[in-house]
Protein backbone atom coordinates (compact mmCIF):
# COMPACT_ATOMS: atom_id res chain seq x y z
CA UNK A 1 0.00 0.00 0.00
CA UNK A 2 1.26 3.96 -0.56
CA UNK A 3 -1.13 6.37 1.37
CA UNK A 4 -1.42 9.57 0.53
CA UNK A 5 0.17 12.51 2.51
CA UNK A 6 -0.65 15.63 0.71
CA UNK A 7 -1.48 16.01 -3.42
CA UNK A 8 -0.74 19.32 -5.19
CA UNK A 9 -2.27 19.76 -8.53
CA UNK A 10 0.49 21.17 -11.37
CA UNK A 11 -2.15 21.02 -14.41
CA UNK A 12 -5.49 20.88 -15.20
CA UNK A 13 -6.17 20.45 -18.80
CA UNK A 14 -9.32 19.12 -21.13
CA UNK A 15 -7.67 16.05 -21.60
CA UNK A 16 -5.80 15.02 -18.09
CA UNK A 17 -4.97 16.89 -15.08
CA UNK A 18 -1.49 16.11 -13.36
CA UNK A 19 -0.75 16.22 -9.35
CA UNK A 20 2.54 15.68 -7.47
CA UNK A 21 1.40 13.83 -4.31
CA UNK A 22 3.69 12.47 -1.40
CA UNK A 23 2.73 8.94 -0.34
CA UNK A 24 4.23 7.19 2.36
CA UNK A 25 4.85 3.38 1.53
CA UNK A 26 4.26 0.64 4.56
CA UNK A 27 7.70 0.85 5.64
CA UNK A 28 7.41 4.54 6.57
CA UNK A 29 9.50 6.03 3.40
CA UNK A 30 8.20 9.04 2.15
CA UNK A 31 8.05 9.20 -1.60
CA UNK A 32 7.09 11.21 -4.48
CA UNK A 33 4.47 10.28 -7.04
CA UNK A 34 3.95 12.33 -9.88
CA UNK A 35 0.34 11.03 -11.80
CA UNK A 36 -1.40 11.68 -14.78
CA UNK A 37 -5.13 11.71 -14.42
CA UNK A 38 -7.19 10.60 -17.22
CA UNK A 39 -11.34 10.27 -17.16
CA UNK A 40 -10.87 6.45 -19.01
CA UNK A 41 -11.33 5.66 -22.62
CA UNK A 42 -13.27 2.94 -24.40
CA UNK A 43 -12.53 1.15 -27.62
CA UNK A 44 -14.45 -1.29 -29.93
CA UNK A 45 -13.04 -4.12 -31.45
CA UNK A 46 -15.60 -3.83 -34.51
CA UNK A 47 -15.91 -7.01 -37.32
CA UNK A 48 -18.03 -7.18 -40.52
CA UNK A 49 -17.56 -9.53 -43.37
CA UNK A 50 -14.65 -10.93 -41.69
CA UNK A 51 -12.28 -7.46 -41.62
CA UNK A 52 -11.64 -5.75 -38.71
CA UNK A 53 -12.31 -1.80 -38.35
CA UNK A 54 -9.45 0.71 -37.98
CA UNK A 55 -9.22 3.91 -37.60
CA UNK A 56 -6.14 5.89 -39.27
CA UNK A 57 -4.93 9.37 -37.80
CA UNK A 58 -1.98 11.23 -37.28
CA UNK A 59 -1.07 11.31 -33.41
CA UNK A 60 0.69 14.89 -32.58
CA UNK A 61 2.16 12.96 -28.92
CA UNK A 62 3.68 10.33 -30.87
CA UNK A 63 4.79 11.99 -34.50
CA UNK A 64 3.33 9.45 -36.61
CA UNK A 65 0.48 7.58 -38.46
CA UNK A 66 -1.43 5.04 -36.21
CA UNK A 67 -3.87 2.42 -36.79
CA UNK A 68 -6.46 2.08 -33.96
CA UNK A 69 -9.54 0.26 -33.50
CA UNK A 70 -12.65 3.24 -32.95
CA UNK A 71 -11.80 4.53 -29.30
CA UNK A 72 -12.22 7.93 -27.30
CA UNK A 73 -12.47 9.00 -24.24
CA UNK A 74 -15.21 9.00 -21.65
CA UNK A 75 -16.67 12.27 -20.94
CA UNK A 76 -17.50 13.37 -17.62
CA UNK A 77 -19.86 11.46 -15.86
CA UNK A 78 -20.78 8.93 -19.02
CA UNK A 79 -21.18 5.16 -18.72
CA UNK A 80 -18.54 3.39 -20.50
CA UNK A 81 -20.86 1.27 -22.32
CA UNK A 82 -23.01 4.32 -23.89
CA UNK A 83 -19.28 6.39 -24.48
CA UNK A 84 -18.17 3.22 -26.58
CA UNK A 85 -21.71 2.97 -28.81
CA UNK A 86 -20.87 7.22 -28.90
CA UNK A 87 -17.08 6.84 -29.90
CA UNK A 88 -17.77 3.90 -32.51
CA UNK A 89 -20.93 6.08 -33.98
CA UNK A 90 -19.01 9.32 -34.28
CA UNK A 91 -15.14 7.82 -35.62
CA UNK A 92 -16.86 5.31 -38.27
CA UNK A 93 -20.81 6.30 -38.93
CA UNK A 94 -21.44 2.42 -37.50
CA UNK A 95 -23.30 1.42 -34.32
CA UNK A 96 -24.61 -1.84 -33.23
CA UNK A 97 -27.78 -3.34 -31.42
CA UNK A 98 -25.33 -4.53 -28.57
CA UNK A 99 -21.84 -4.50 -27.56
CA UNK A 100 -19.59 -7.30 -25.83
CA UNK A 101 -17.35 -6.20 -23.03
CA UNK A 102 -13.90 -8.36 -23.31
CA UNK A 103 -11.47 -6.24 -21.24
CA UNK A 104 -10.91 -3.63 -18.81
CA UNK A 105 -7.21 -2.30 -18.78
CA UNK A 106 -5.14 -0.09 -17.80
CA UNK A 107 -3.09 1.81 -20.11
CA UNK A 108 0.26 2.60 -18.41
CA UNK A 109 -0.24 1.96 -14.55
CA UNK A 110 2.76 2.74 -13.48
CA UNK A 111 2.07 6.85 -13.53
CA UNK A 112 -1.32 7.15 -15.43
CA UNK A 113 -4.90 6.35 -14.08
CA UNK A 114 -5.97 5.79 -17.37
CA UNK A 115 -8.45 2.21 -17.69
CA UNK A 116 -9.88 1.57 -20.92
CA UNK A 117 -12.58 -0.53 -21.58
CA UNK A 118 -12.33 -2.78 -25.09
CA UNK A 119 -15.85 -3.99 -26.08
CA UNK A 120 -16.96 -6.33 -29.44
CA UNK A 121 -19.65 -6.31 -31.71
CA UNK A 122 -20.31 -8.23 -35.43
CA UNK A 123 -23.37 -6.39 -35.85
CA UNK A 124 -22.53 -3.21 -37.14
CA UNK A 125 -25.76 -0.95 -38.30
CA UNK A 126 -24.94 1.80 -41.04
CA UNK A 127 -26.36 5.30 -39.44
CA UNK A 128 -27.65 7.43 -41.72
CA UNK A 129 -26.74 10.98 -40.23
CA UNK A 130 -24.47 9.65 -37.88
CA UNK A 131 -23.19 12.14 -34.45
CA UNK A 132 -20.23 14.04 -35.81
CA UNK A 133 -17.00 13.54 -34.42
CA UNK A 134 -14.58 15.75 -31.98
CA UNK A 135 -13.45 19.02 -34.77
CA UNK A 136 -9.58 18.37 -34.06
CA UNK A 137 -10.20 14.67 -35.13
CA UNK A 138 -9.22 13.92 -38.94
CA UNK A 139 -9.69 10.16 -39.16
CA UNK A 140 -10.44 7.79 -41.72
CA UNK A 141 -11.77 3.97 -42.08
CA UNK A 142 -9.97 1.42 -42.70
CA UNK A 143 -11.04 -2.70 -43.27
CA UNK A 144 -8.20 -5.35 -42.87
CA UNK A 145 -8.53 -9.10 -42.26
CA UNK A 146 -7.52 -10.56 -39.28
CA UNK A 147 -4.25 -11.92 -40.15
CA UNK A 148 -3.28 -8.65 -42.23
CA UNK A 149 -4.08 -7.17 -38.77
CA UNK A 150 -1.41 -9.76 -37.32
CA UNK A 151 0.80 -8.69 -40.01
CA UNK A 152 0.81 -4.54 -39.74
CA UNK A 153 1.97 -5.59 -35.59
CA UNK A 154 4.80 -7.65 -36.69
CA UNK A 155 5.75 -4.59 -39.08
CA UNK A 156 4.93 -2.03 -36.52
CA UNK A 157 2.45 -0.21 -38.98
CA UNK A 158 0.08 -1.52 -35.72
CA UNK A 159 1.60 -0.23 -32.64
CA UNK A 160 -1.54 0.49 -29.75
CA UNK A 161 -1.69 -1.12 -27.01
CA UNK A 162 -5.46 -1.43 -26.78
CA UNK A 163 -5.39 -2.59 -30.58
CA UNK A 164 -2.96 -5.13 -30.46
CA UNK A 165 -4.91 -6.47 -27.18
CA UNK A 166 -8.00 -6.53 -29.47
CA UNK A 167 -6.44 -7.97 -32.60
CA UNK A 168 -4.53 -11.20 -30.22
CA UNK A 169 -7.88 -11.77 -28.65
CA UNK A 170 -9.82 -11.94 -32.23
CA UNK A 171 -6.87 -14.75 -33.22
CA UNK A 172 -7.47 -16.52 -30.13
CA UNK A 173 -11.21 -16.41 -30.41
CA UNK A 174 -10.86 -16.82 -34.05
CA UNK A 175 -13.49 -19.59 -34.31
CA UNK A 176 -15.95 -17.86 -32.66
CA UNK A 177 -15.63 -14.08 -33.95
CA UNK A 178 -14.61 -14.40 -37.55
CA UNK A 179 -17.35 -16.94 -38.58
CA UNK A 180 -20.55 -15.97 -38.30
CA UNK A 181 -22.90 -13.98 -41.16
CA UNK A 182 -22.38 -10.57 -40.05
CA UNK A 183 -23.35 -7.51 -41.86
CA UNK A 184 -27.00 -6.41 -41.36
CA UNK B 1 -0.29 15.87 -40.01
CA UNK B 2 0.33 18.19 -37.33
CA UNK B 3 2.32 20.84 -37.06
CA UNK B 4 4.01 22.12 -33.79
CA UNK B 5 3.53 26.45 -33.45
CA UNK B 6 4.84 26.82 -30.03
CA UNK B 7 5.40 24.08 -27.15
CA UNK B 8 5.32 25.06 -23.74
CA UNK B 9 6.88 23.19 -21.13
CA UNK B 10 4.15 23.03 -17.97
CA UNK B 11 5.71 20.59 -15.95
CA UNK B 12 9.09 18.58 -15.63
CA UNK B 13 9.11 15.56 -13.38
CA UNK B 14 10.96 12.74 -12.56
CA UNK B 15 9.08 10.02 -14.74
CA UNK B 16 8.10 12.40 -17.17
CA UNK B 17 7.38 16.00 -18.69
CA UNK B 18 3.76 17.88 -19.73
CA UNK B 19 3.68 20.34 -22.63
CA UNK B 20 1.10 22.47 -23.80
CA UNK B 21 1.37 22.94 -27.57
CA UNK B 22 -0.39 24.91 -30.14
CA UNK B 23 -0.80 22.67 -33.28
CA UNK B 24 -1.83 23.68 -36.49
CA UNK B 25 -3.85 21.01 -38.55
CA UNK B 26 -3.79 20.36 -42.46
CA UNK B 27 -6.73 22.16 -43.11
CA UNK B 28 -5.04 24.96 -40.92
CA UNK B 29 -7.16 24.66 -38.02
CA UNK B 30 -5.36 25.19 -35.33
CA UNK B 31 -5.74 23.48 -32.08
CA UNK B 32 -4.33 22.62 -28.87
CA UNK B 33 -2.36 19.55 -27.80
CA UNK B 34 -1.44 18.34 -23.83
CA UNK B 35 0.97 15.75 -24.16
CA UNK B 36 2.75 13.79 -21.58
CA UNK B 37 6.60 13.18 -22.70
CA UNK B 38 8.35 10.30 -21.40
CA UNK B 39 11.35 8.17 -22.14
CA UNK B 40 9.51 5.23 -22.93
CA UNK B 41 9.82 1.70 -21.02
CA UNK B 42 11.06 -2.02 -21.20
CA UNK B 43 9.04 -5.23 -20.17
CA UNK B 44 10.08 -8.75 -20.06
CA UNK B 45 8.23 -11.92 -20.63
CA UNK B 46 10.46 -14.61 -18.93
CA UNK B 47 9.25 -18.45 -19.11
CA UNK B 48 10.92 -20.95 -17.12
CA UNK B 49 9.46 -24.64 -16.41
CA UNK B 50 6.34 -23.58 -18.43
CA UNK B 51 5.49 -20.77 -16.24
CA UNK B 52 5.39 -17.01 -16.91
CA UNK B 53 7.21 -14.66 -14.27
CA UNK B 54 5.33 -11.86 -12.85
CA UNK B 55 5.88 -8.54 -10.15
CA UNK B 56 3.14 -7.89 -7.96
CA UNK B 57 3.32 -4.65 -6.90
CA UNK B 58 0.84 -1.65 -5.60
CA UNK B 59 0.58 0.89 -8.06
CA UNK B 60 -0.74 4.44 -6.66
CA UNK B 61 -2.20 5.74 -9.63
CA UNK B 62 -4.61 3.58 -10.13
CA UNK B 63 -4.67 2.33 -6.09
CA UNK B 64 -4.51 -0.97 -6.65
CA UNK B 65 -2.03 -4.05 -6.51
CA UNK B 66 -0.81 -5.52 -10.03
CA UNK B 67 0.51 -8.41 -11.54
CA UNK B 68 2.70 -7.11 -14.55
CA UNK B 69 5.13 -8.65 -16.68
CA UNK B 70 8.86 -7.33 -14.99
CA UNK B 71 9.23 -3.62 -16.43
CA UNK B 72 10.84 -0.25 -15.90
CA UNK B 73 11.51 2.89 -17.46
CA UNK B 74 14.56 3.46 -19.82
CA UNK B 75 17.26 5.81 -18.16
CA UNK B 76 17.89 8.47 -20.41
CA UNK B 77 20.46 7.70 -23.09
CA UNK B 78 20.03 3.65 -21.98
CA UNK B 79 19.29 1.53 -24.71
CA UNK B 80 16.13 -0.72 -24.48
CA UNK B 81 17.97 -3.69 -24.71
CA UNK B 82 20.44 -3.05 -21.65
CA UNK B 83 17.57 -1.46 -20.09
CA UNK B 84 15.54 -4.85 -20.19
CA UNK B 85 18.45 -7.05 -18.80
CA UNK B 86 18.74 -4.46 -16.19
CA UNK B 87 15.18 -4.36 -14.93
CA UNK B 88 14.77 -8.22 -14.83
CA UNK B 89 17.61 -8.28 -12.97
CA UNK B 90 16.84 -6.00 -10.28
CA UNK B 91 13.19 -6.62 -10.15
CA UNK B 92 13.56 -10.51 -10.12
CA UNK B 93 17.37 -11.71 -9.61
CA UNK B 94 17.43 -13.18 -12.39
CA UNK B 95 19.43 -12.39 -15.61
CA UNK B 96 19.78 -14.31 -19.38
CA UNK B 97 21.93 -14.61 -22.52
CA UNK B 98 19.73 -13.24 -24.53
CA UNK B 99 16.95 -11.35 -24.61
CA UNK B 100 14.43 -11.95 -27.88
CA UNK B 101 12.29 -8.34 -28.99
CA UNK B 102 8.73 -9.12 -29.66
CA UNK B 103 7.49 -5.81 -29.95
CA UNK B 104 7.63 -2.06 -29.64
CA UNK B 105 4.18 -0.33 -28.56
CA UNK B 106 2.41 2.71 -27.32
CA UNK B 107 0.93 2.46 -24.50
CA UNK B 108 -1.63 5.67 -25.24
CA UNK B 109 -0.80 7.36 -28.31
CA UNK B 110 -3.76 10.21 -27.51
CA UNK B 111 -1.78 11.99 -25.58
CA UNK B 112 1.30 10.41 -24.31
CA UNK B 113 4.59 10.07 -25.95
CA UNK B 114 5.74 6.65 -23.54
CA UNK B 115 7.17 3.76 -26.15
CA UNK B 116 7.80 0.42 -24.57
CA UNK B 117 10.35 -2.71 -25.86
CA UNK B 118 9.07 -5.77 -25.04
CA UNK B 119 11.16 -8.83 -24.78
CA UNK B 120 11.14 -12.37 -24.55
CA UNK B 121 13.02 -15.19 -22.93
CA UNK B 122 13.13 -19.04 -21.55
CA UNK B 123 16.36 -18.83 -20.54
CA UNK B 124 16.51 -17.49 -16.91
CA UNK B 125 19.80 -17.60 -14.71
CA UNK B 126 19.76 -16.74 -11.30
CA UNK B 127 22.36 -13.60 -10.40
CA UNK B 128 24.06 -14.45 -7.21
CA UNK B 129 23.95 -10.88 -6.10
CA UNK B 130 21.76 -8.53 -8.64
CA UNK B 131 21.26 -5.32 -8.91
CA UNK B 132 19.39 -3.19 -6.16
CA UNK B 133 15.97 -2.17 -7.98
CA UNK B 134 15.07 1.24 -7.07
CA UNK B 135 14.34 2.90 -3.49
CA UNK B 136 10.67 3.28 -3.77
CA UNK B 137 10.04 -0.29 -5.32
CA UNK B 138 8.04 -2.96 -3.36
CA UNK B 139 7.54 -5.52 -5.04
CA UNK B 140 6.79 -9.52 -4.90
CA UNK B 141 7.44 -12.35 -7.77
CA UNK B 142 4.77 -14.98 -8.57
CA UNK B 143 4.63 -17.61 -11.05
CA UNK B 144 1.44 -18.60 -13.10
CA UNK B 145 0.94 -21.39 -15.70
CA UNK B 146 -0.34 -19.64 -19.30
CA UNK B 147 -3.80 -20.79 -18.42
CA UNK B 148 -3.65 -19.52 -15.39
CA UNK B 149 -2.42 -16.01 -16.07
CA UNK B 150 -5.21 -16.04 -18.91
CA UNK B 151 -7.69 -16.90 -16.49
CA UNK B 152 -6.58 -13.95 -14.85
CA UNK B 153 -7.23 -11.24 -17.35
CA UNK B 154 -10.68 -12.80 -17.53
CA UNK B 155 -11.22 -11.90 -13.91
CA UNK B 156 -9.31 -8.68 -14.07
CA UNK B 157 -6.85 -9.58 -11.50
CA UNK B 158 -4.31 -8.81 -14.91
CA UNK B 159 -5.15 -5.93 -16.01
CA UNK B 160 -2.26 -4.34 -17.30
CA UNK B 161 -1.77 -3.64 -21.09
CA UNK B 162 1.68 -4.45 -21.76
CA UNK B 163 1.58 -7.83 -19.24
CA UNK B 164 -2.07 -8.96 -21.24
CA UNK B 165 -0.04 -8.02 -24.66
CA UNK B 166 2.85 -10.52 -23.81
CA UNK B 167 0.45 -13.66 -21.97
CA UNK B 168 -1.45 -13.51 -25.38
CA UNK B 169 1.40 -13.47 -27.26
CA UNK B 170 2.79 -16.35 -25.33
CA UNK B 171 -1.07 -17.96 -25.60
CA UNK B 172 -0.74 -17.19 -29.82
CA UNK B 173 2.97 -19.18 -29.39
CA UNK B 174 2.40 -21.64 -27.11
CA UNK B 175 3.81 -24.96 -28.71
CA UNK B 176 7.05 -22.34 -29.42
CA UNK B 177 7.58 -20.81 -26.58
CA UNK B 178 6.23 -23.39 -23.52
CA UNK B 179 7.18 -26.70 -24.48
CA UNK B 180 11.47 -26.30 -24.52
CA UNK B 181 13.84 -27.05 -21.75
CA UNK B 182 13.74 -23.61 -20.00
CA UNK B 183 15.76 -23.43 -16.40
CA UNK B 184 19.53 -23.62 -16.35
Amino acid sequence: METKLTSETIYEGKIFRVSKDQVILDDQMVVQRDIVHHHGGVGVLAISDNKLLFVKQYRYAIAQTTLEIPAGKLEKGENPYDSALRELEEESGYTCKQLHRLFEIYSTPGFCSEKLYIYYTNELIKVEQPRAMDCDERIELVWYTLDEALSKIQTAEIVDAKTIIAIQFAKLHETELCQKEPKQ
